[in-house]
């Protein structure tokens, strides 16, 4: 089938219809939190607070920088590892995370921030942002090389939604802890993308398989990727967390998970192959999978030997899944999985939320201090009359919903994609620059 | 004309000079600003200062280093754009930087905080002084690849003390606000930058046209530059502001201003060209456009609706720029304009300052709050008995002073920069690394 | 000869069983820091802490996370200068700095912060732990091309472990002041890797030759890593300094030096070039030169002309040592030192700490007010009754217990890394990827 991939005026009225719509939609509604207002000073004096160094935004801007350089450089470069598609990669990646972000703002704001008739945005508006976009990146390794970056729009408008739906019964209804997101950001991306990714299944991809491999730069500017999601990766795991010990200790968890699926990642990439040879595909991803697995916990009494079970657990299982289960799913599920998300997000996202819920049951006041526990799980006030043991439970369904939203949303979302319309490419030009960029 | 490019004594001995130099005035005038000083201590006690993270430190170094990597890191390896130039970008990037803000310090120390014959440096000096060398870096934008270290030094030496006496005059006595310093850095830079490149104008550099494009890499290593300076773009507009309010306001303003200027920087890429298909350069520039754009403005009430407008704006007009603007002013004008800067830093400059003015020029005691109007615009102790209104007519008054800064001063500096001594290349050899590399 | 270099076993079975050890000795020692706890809110009560903005994380998070892309991205990319040997230099790096930091926190833990039978790892252990394997990646600059991620796992658990003892001696029996590391990272590390490469010397190593140099984009990529090294470079050196006035004096001296030591760097390598042309090992190295010879006493009052002489000298002594002093070494005394660690990391670790002693030694209270000095040099309670020449003179004693260590520790270490059972490469597949990665 031939499509018509030029698109001249569809990508540049879907761009700017999408932008104007951010106009006024942000016109109408998003004003300035509070501590972003000039009016600070004098809130300051009536709430008591004696210093600018009290502002939010202190205690949560590192974060939210290393956060940004992970959806952005982060994601991008880990994407360009295919020889001929690091225009797409970074500079698609780049498009949608920009849409996403402002969609975000407001999604996100309708659901949590709304009051008065606006939606009141600050330095954690921004992060949450970046969060909700994360899972749009996740979902697009799935089909990268396969989609246009109409498609691709249309992708993160309904995504963002969704997402923030799910956030929604998570957080506020199920009332359940996710800091790092492995349930809301990577067990909904993976599935969500891989349930697209079924649905837009090509046949005859084989066509364009020689352009699907990687060569040596291509390798070198993906590891650039992969460093600076697995470096800011204990920003992003604390970044929302509350301020103080809890921040402190989603850092020390992650740092220590991630490690740790290094050392088992490798050991699995060189027992995998014949030779005894590494592989740069597990180097890249399943390094990162200690990340997403400590994710819901992170914040949580973990303990440095639980993050780094969990870590060590994840590399392997991450790393037996690249050689294993991503071929298995193309040839027998018809899914093919560009950059092998499953392994990276989808696997690790599912232990990510069972060693969250684990661990939320397992919560005492002796080890968190009664006052500790309290305001770890927001059990304040009597409001919500939950043990520990019902918190898990609800932990433990926030999976199920996750993943039952993904795939009900991939799903449509999939569907909609699949109308001939935007512009996607044949599939002998799949993974190849040349067809949307000036090369 | 077959000038001599062998370096092998002037720049040694430039650089030696310089150096030394640096040594004798800095040992004559600078010191440790008190908080940086180990009578803080007592200085604290003194001041009621209850807490080490009052200290100015901690408000502003994680934007300081932000900055940092925009200059050495962002602009270094957004001009690695070119298929043969990639050391000198990145070389001469980092050796006119260095010498900059060094000679920065000095300046703006003279000039701004010179007290009982001594310069006081801390971290807000450090950031200044990176901003400094930002429009250095800017103007070595419309220069890159047609001159040499020694002329670059030359130039920089020249532009930072230019600089400074424009920031003097803006800051200082016209009291205007530019946070992000879109007239004193980017509109300066620029106009100054084109003024130099007009008077270095080269008839007959269609000899080396062929290296004046980019390759695959030499684009991805591009885009490593662009995704930083966007990323860290919010960190620049909000690294000197006011603390609290006024910092977290600027990145909001900042973060909504870039992300809109994606998606009409894609857009317009995407209709002017015939096929429908993506131009790498507007990608790697315009999408920068929006920060530049919201510079001034960016610590004032624009509101977030009006930093997408803003941003949305200049993504359009940068990336016509490129399409239209550039290849005329080399055609009619006879400025060559290499990176052109005339689009990502001149026009969206004056935007800035533009919509600085308006910002100010409406600024009223109902949005700001009383007591916030008078901190935002210093309007303090009746000092200055200035109305908003007035404020955006200094405001609009600044835009001139730096265009006019530019022009004469990079007039002057151009008229230097021509001398035949410099060991600039030959037409034949412009773009061309092993001209001062051994390759 | 010819070993077996199929790691297949060897290679899984060491990272498994030092993994599985890890989650051992975690689980059994290490606890997090009650500033990570939550009974914290309990105990900031106790200790009349109003704000968790005093929390140690918010203090040093941002300058663990410099530090942290130093490790990774900085010494990873710095050794891809190599055509073909990309992959090793990122992923053993990867590799063995992920082992290390958890190694580290433990033997660092054990040494010093060990209470009631446990360690209690905070924000600062993290910092301690990225700099104890920076030593490390030190030490495998020298080692480049001509060993197995064995021998460098092997390598990382002896000097991780000799680099504690080392720290330990000089920081708590010397009571020596060390901020930056000019001792304890950069001149252990460095002569303990000479040491290294001295007894594993290959006579035959110019069979690899044509791969031991680099290509256009390799030098490229290895600019990455120069350039976060130099940018965060502040951040290492004030990273664990005391609250306040020190770190903010640190990160000014690294700046300025950082700054010198690039005009020098060019300026010799300009100088030593017969066409004047600048060498690129020369701008990725010595550039850093000044960040090392500023480490001792980056946190003391050497005032910022001080910092530029430091870093003037360190850049012109760095840039002769690659030109006449590397050679030197390799033909006449055997070591083959692939990065020059000794011109970037031996001497001006030496000159480092040559600073700190003299700068200690003169330090007075008239400088540092009465306060102010005790506070700096930990000189309270009359517990040491010291004068500050005195602690010059333990400053200078740790320069020697630190060489004596490396070289005594290089050469045990050595000895062992010499078995034959490690998979090192043969002489004729130094400096190839290919032998250990598939490609």
């Amino acid at each position: 089938m031939a499509w018509n991939t030029n698109l001249r005026w569809r990508l540049p009225l879907t761009c700017l219809l999408l932008e104007a719509a951010m106009v006024v939609l942000f016109g109408v509604f998003v004003r300035y939190d509070y501590e972003a207002d000039p009016h600070w000073p004098e809130e300051k004096r009536h709430k008591n607070i004696i210093s600018d160094s009290e502002n939010d935004f202190y205690y949560r801007y590192p974060s939210f920088q290393d956060v940004h350089v992970m959806i952005f450089v982060g994601f991008g470069f880990l994407m360009t590892f295919l020889q001929r598609y690091g225009f797409s990669a970074l500079g698609f990646t780049f498009l949608l995370a920009a849409f996403g972000i402002q969609w975000a703002l407001l999604m996100q704001g309708w659901f949590h921030s709304f009051k008065d008739g606006y939606i009141r945005i600050g330095v954690e508006s921004l992060i949450n942002a970046d969060f909700c976009v994360g899972s749009v990146c996740v979902a697009f390794g799935a089909l990268l090389g396969k989609v246009s970056p109409i498609q691709l729009l249309i992708m993160t408008l309904f995504q963002v939604t969704l997402f923030t739906v799910n956030e929604f019964i998570l957080l506020n209804l199920l009332l359940v802890k996710d800091a790092g997101g492995s349930m809301t950001i990577h067990t909904f991306g993976a599935y969500f993308g891989l349930t697209v990714a079924w649905i837009l299944y090509r046949p005859n991809l084989q066509q364009s398989k020689e352009r699907q491999s990687s060569v040596y730069y291509s390798d070198l500017f993906a590891m650039i990727g992969t460093l600076f999601l697995w470096l800011y990766w204990p920003s992003f795991n604390s970044a929302v967390s509350n301020h103080g010990d809890a921040q402190h200790r989603a850092v020390i968890n992650t740092y220590c998970s991630l490690a740790a699926c290094v050392l088992t990642s490798v050991a699995l990439s060189s027992a995998l192959q014949k030779k005894g040879k590494l592989d740069m595909v597990h180097i890249q991803n399943a390094t990162l999978a200690g990340g997403v697995a400590v994710g819901t916990a992170a914040e949580m009494m973990l303990m440095p030997y639980g993050s780094i079970i969990v870590g060590s657990i994840s590399g392997i299982i991450s790393t037996l899944g690249f050689t294993y289960l991503t071929p298995f799913l193309e040839t027998h599920l018809k899914i093919q999985d560009t950059c092998g998300i499953h392994n990276l997000h989808g696997i690790p996202g599912l232990i990510g939320g069972i060693v969250g819920a684990v661990t939320a049951a397992s919560a005492t006041s002796e080890v968190y201090g009664h006052e500790g526990l309290v305001h770890a799980f927001d059990l304040e006030g009597g409001k919500y009359n939950r043990t520990t043991q019902l918190q898990g439970s609800f932990q433990a369904a926030g999976i199920f919903v996750s993943l039952a939203m993904a795939l009900v949303g991939g799903g449509i979302v999939g569907i909609i994609l699949k109308l001939p319309c935007w512009g996607q490419p044949p599939d002998e030009n799949c993974f190849e620059d040349e067809i949307y960029w000036e090369v």
